[in-house]
């Protein structure tokens, strides 16, 4: 990850310091977000997000994929407020933008409701951010992250950024809409540049 | 429906006095609480539930169920924001609950993400609420409505009750929690009586 000083950069960094022990010196780089922080390249995990907006949920259940799902289950997606604000506003994606994908394993596959996929336990956290400043050279200035432990049993505190590419060789397919999969996100779809109006049953169309 | 005049039903029940016109006389009974209105009987259609806290989507698609699903595709379940804070307070769904359930057709079944359920376009709009004073003898004091138009592209702005025994043949299998399908809803599960504290990312366990 390449780092640029500019003004905006040095208006989000807080430099905490020298910290001297023995005559060692650590400086701890915190690039601090209204929904995320950054700490020394290290995405922090963030908290509250099921409180956030949601905007849908893709399901790619292993016995669809030959038992190897690269996102096993459903994900629900979640946006974080203030951008979610933005995005009515202005259809675009705020620098500062954080977007959640909370993995879900398949509970049952049958209820009374019928024969399907029901929502289980969680089993990952992922999270991509759109910054300027931590991501000054990626596409859309996207960076990608997950929680998740190999087990899918607990969560990591702190997530390394994955190699940009490994995560735009799909994520390009979604540049027409900023490298957000848009089209599987009905809420965003609905809610993009429509105005101040809390989406959702404001008219009697189905936007 | 039976309603029964309590001080908390007079409390909740606005009757916009008698308006005459050419010598009859016609009375509005409006039971108003914080996230819906009920008038004359109706269920006004809710607005803004995008924003409120979304518990799970369960999917049930037509081509699971024979072509002919109770409940198309997937349905986004959402619950309003008092009613969650008092169901992580305390584990209980409060009187003057209302959840939703947004019904959103199949998109597609295949992503760069591998093979499954995608979400489409919004078709249909349910909602269950749970009053005392709207529904002193049902089970739960629930009630179940729909503002889904029969081809499915618009939305009703009013929507009277289902019979109640049509939903609680179903329902009555939730009778544990509440008539509340709370074991295909997550959010729900991990957020019951988990205190004040925001859900989701706030301990390194997956709850």
């Amino acid at each position: 990850m390449e780092r640029k000083i500019s003004s905006k950069t040095i208006r989000r960094c807080l430099c905490i310091g020298a910290i001297l022990f023995g005559g060692a010196a650590s400086i701890t780089s915190v690039m601090a977000e209204e929904y995320f922080n950054v700490v020394d390249g290290e995405l922090q995990r963030p908290t509250g997000y099921r409180e956030w907006v949601y905007v849908g949920t893709p399901v790619t259940p292993n016995d669809m994929n030959n038992g190897k799902a690269a996102f096993p289950e459903h994900h629900n997606v979640y946006i974080d407020p203030t951008s979610w604000s933005h995005w009515k506003k202005t259809g675009e994606f705020r620098d500062g933008t954080i977007i959640i994908k909370e993995l879900v394993a398949v509970g049952s596959k049958a209820a009374v409701s019928g024969a399907g996929y029901f929502q289980g336990d969680f089993i990952g956290l992922e999270a991509t951010i759109k910054s300027t400043s931590i991501n000054p050279n990626e596409p859309g200035n996207w960076s990608y992250y997950s929680f998740s432990t190999p087990d899918h049993k607990s969560l990591t505190d702190t997530a390394k950024a994955f190699p940009a590419a490994a995560c735009n060789a799909c994520h390009a397919a979604a540049a027409a809409d900023d490298f957000v999969f848009t089209q599987y996100y009905p809420v965003l779809r609905a809610g993009k540049g429509a105005g101040t109006l809390a989406t959702g049953g404001h008219s009697s169309m189905l936007k």
